[in-house]
């Protein structure tokens, strides 16, 4: 399998939340950038271009060249601006939904600068907290309407789009595999596709393996991985393998089945770790799973996956824990 | 709004869960027909037509001549024979699947016969229950490839499908609104929609209006409705308002403002409830429910809802529900 | 029944969450007394005494005269100093433990100087995220310890202790309504109870009602009431009523029955909301939904009750929602 | 380790759920023994003792005599019974409560009789669906009088309580490791404990680990363990050690850690694998984890667990799990 390894440069940092305005003291972008390299599996980070990172574009050129890591995507920051607290592309205020469609472009135009082949949006704030507050079919057109004219912008740069049931929103537009993949099949440009979060996809009662295989099956639209783990009820945003084992493993199978080749994003938050040896953890987890996952014997796989019977697969699973 | 109700003839009889057998005593067909038809508001039944009920189909016309009950739908039943407990049009043994087509067919012959318009497919045994069990793709268009052939046997008859994220397996394909409408996108035939169960909805994590408002924007897909109530974390099955009350109300409006006609069929589980009683009350809920949402004024709430705010949204409903 | 309405103070203000660190504009103290107070049904405030908030005791008291607003409880701040960000009273290093200590002593202090009869413990930090991290049984106890020695520090202060299953971190100690009076009964000290957040009851798959009954039960321990709304997967803390509606009305149903008669805190986080109209909307639901109680017959209910019969309940709701 | 196999004999046989009556053919009692003494790290056989295995005592006997098993526990049926379709033990009706009460010392004399230690009371069906059908206070009280005859009934039998958050009822009394030790902490007699189920206890979103360390804490209450896997959203009761694997090391290494030396019964529901295959492989999966658990270095361990850090425990458990 061929993956790199990326990390959302904050990730290193530290992190604030709803209650605890800052759980440690902040890093220099500077300082992000050493502590990322130091890992030594990471070979490049994934950048949210909010506002501030926008007018740092040089100092970010210096840093990657100083320190080597490419970027595996740019984020555009659609969720953090509290210009967009009621949606961005799906905003019913053509002016903000002007200015959020002026923001992508101007990653775009960054990323096509850096030579960076994907932006990824994460419509945290396009959805709807309370009933009878939101029109879901305009508002869902108007997002498509935005993307599609993003990917219009600039047919080199894909598009990724990043689903999340909940959270921020009670109630996210892009929510789940399904429906993401419904509005990229209309929309039908090629490039367009799904960034996925194993942690999301956990998150929405989806079986990350087979988020996966509808991503291949429908259009080949998987394109990018945020990696993390949770309990499976909340977007906890974990160091990777701490809670689930054996769902990664099949995870993985299925990523080497489809011919998976691009970026792992660890995309984690470190409340109260310190955020580079989080990060450094869940690289070296990933190391260790997708070692024993390239141990798998393919054609054994497919038998037992042919076979359809718990028993069959939990003797497999046992062999590949236990037995690697 | 023009709406029907109807219901699953067992609902109204006895029923059975995984720890007993045996809750009540259970009702001839004769009776469980004089049962439904004694609840002034139903017009109609909905039939699972399993091997037993298949046998009879002239019983089942008799009673239908004599209560003057019509049939809003019939389900095949793929989900309790056990020939299907690994799966029905989805299966990878062609001798199953092929089985599971001449089980539907037979079903869409009787319809044809009794002037049904819809047959309902819910696939409840199409899915999986541990990792490395199942192919995904091959069995999701396996699944595909057959619904497209029984669409084809019969365009007069539109089949629907009814989707439920888990249980009886603990994951399924026909999984969330998203998923299921990417599936009949991708098949393109008009004789196929949705059959949305508003438990089921719930169970999902789903906003039922926006359920609805989805079927309508991807191809106007929605052609019947189950109703029952929950608790959100599992398929309850319960008496339809006696959880949830005011996304009930956007759920009926969103019916009204996409232009839905057809039937709303009580679904329960009264394990420990008169069967009829429970159905009757539920019938008593929708007629309240309904008259609360025929009284808003749609000028009213489509400001309401072009808001995008709580505290608007929340006024709202207030009036709706107290002052209505 | 003799309730009355309080307001965590901030509510009227602004809101952060992990992604956006500033919703709207903050507003000074001043202001934040002035948007309550300018709500007609509260009488009073309830504080979080963080540090800054300890500094402005004088100004403090000053908006009370100023405002004749009483105070519900202080609650201390042990959850958004990143002093305690691995927990306050149940952290294993004395140093934090016993400033954890001392701070709850010095809020109990203010209380008594201030009238207040009721400090707040939320222990939000109290718990852990990933599994080997804690020792289970050693935190509990000093947590317990600490408990007991702030109750006996002040007997005329009860000490109330909010349970909440999760968030910020994933497991909290104090978790449940069952694990929290379990650690009351065996503290057993007359002036400690606990504040219920009917969102965090939600959130933890409780009816609201049972858990009243079971503080009454259990040494009648309910002191103190936080109250806002959710979807119940996660404490979104909404505007009260506009996601239930009938378990409210047994809540305070139950709340009637027991005997309470203490105050309802607003409490929630209207982040794309104004803080101050969405409370306003939070005491106008709470005005219904408990004229809605008040108007039912306690005879009647206490024979549906009885009666231990789905279709009864169900009659009985319809009966109070629609002919209240 | 001193611990012990058992498994529901039912387990090695057939199943039914709501929808499918019989997955697969019923076995006959000598069969199931059979069957189970067929999986050489059975020790045990726990047994429901409904009215039909409580006829067929001698029976029993003999096939206990011819395999060697032991029993475990014997489980009262008072949840497939439909007489305690509205609760056994909490039931308000007295003569259902007498028969509970009767038919759960005839099981405490046939244990007592075939020297079995421990009789676990599931009552899966005191609780409740509705609200408003339920006295909470009343109705749990009468449950815990029951619990304390039947503790008086036979000092040299211990009772234990299962507690699970809902199902079959939406809503169990007993429900959560917090409420069921405050229950038993109020009856105050020694031969009273917990049954914990592994996967109530995932269910109720509770770390088996702390469960057990409640346990202990509050009296050294744990008596006998269920165990299975699920997805912790709902009790899927599938094979052991398919979808968890660490949650399994820290709870085998706290049951290490408190003591516990009793009976592991393998408890779960393999609908459509063979019973006999699904519970070897569970046998098979506890021997493999529990081996890892006893190369932990206790010294080591606690080291880790007191740092509270995620960092350290992320190192840990990779270190266990792949270096074993």
């Amino acid at each position: 399998m061929n993956l790199k390894y990326s990390v959302f440069l904050g990730n290193v940092g530290h992190c604030f939340d709803r209650y605890c305005p800052e759980y440690s003291t902040p890093f220099s972008l500077e300082e992000l950038f050493t502590r990322a390299v130091s890992i030594p599996q990471l070979s490049a980070v994934d950048l949210v271009m909010d506002w501030g990172m926008m007018e740092k574009r040089e100092e970010i050129k210096a840093h990657l060249a100083r320190t080597g890591l490419a970027v595996g995507s740019l984020a555009v920051d659609t969720f953090a601006n509290p210009l967009y607290k009621k949606g961005s592309l799906s905003s019913t205020d053509k002016a903000v939904r002007d200015r959020a469609l002026a923001d992508c472009k101007a990653v775009m135009d960054f990323a096509a600068e850096i030579d960076c082949k994907i932006v990824t949006l994460w419509p945290g704030q396009d959805g709807y907290d309370y009933i009878f507050a939101a029109d879901y079919i305009k508002e869902r057109q108007l997002f498509a309407d935005g993307v599609a004219e993003l990917c219009r912008y600039n047919p080199n740069i894909i598009i990724t789009l990043e689903y999340k049931i909940k959270e921020p929103r009670t109630h996210s537009y892009i929510s789940t595999v399904g429906a993401t993949l419904l509005m990229i099949e209309k929309i039908n440009l090629p490039n367009l596709g799904i960034a996925l979060d194993y942690g999301h996809a956990a998150l929405g009662y989806e079986t990350a393996a087979e988020a996966v295989a509808m991503c291949k099956m429908y259009g080949d639209r998987l394109k990018h991985i945020h990696i993390n783990d949770n309990y499976r009820l909340w977007d906890d945003d974990m160091i990777v393998g701490t809670v689930h084992s054996l769902e990664y493993l099949e995870f993985f199978y299925w990523l080497k089945r489809t011919g998976y080749e691009g970026y792992l994003v660890i995309d984690q938050f470190p409340y109260r770790e310190d955020g580079r040896d989080a990060v450094a953890e869940s690289a070296e987890w990933l190391d260790a799973l997708i070692a024993l996952t390239e141990k798998i014997d393919a054609n054994e796989a497919e038998a037992v996956i042919a076979k359809r019977d718990g028993v069959a697969a939990s003797k497999f699973m046992r062999k590949i824990l236990f037995k690697g």
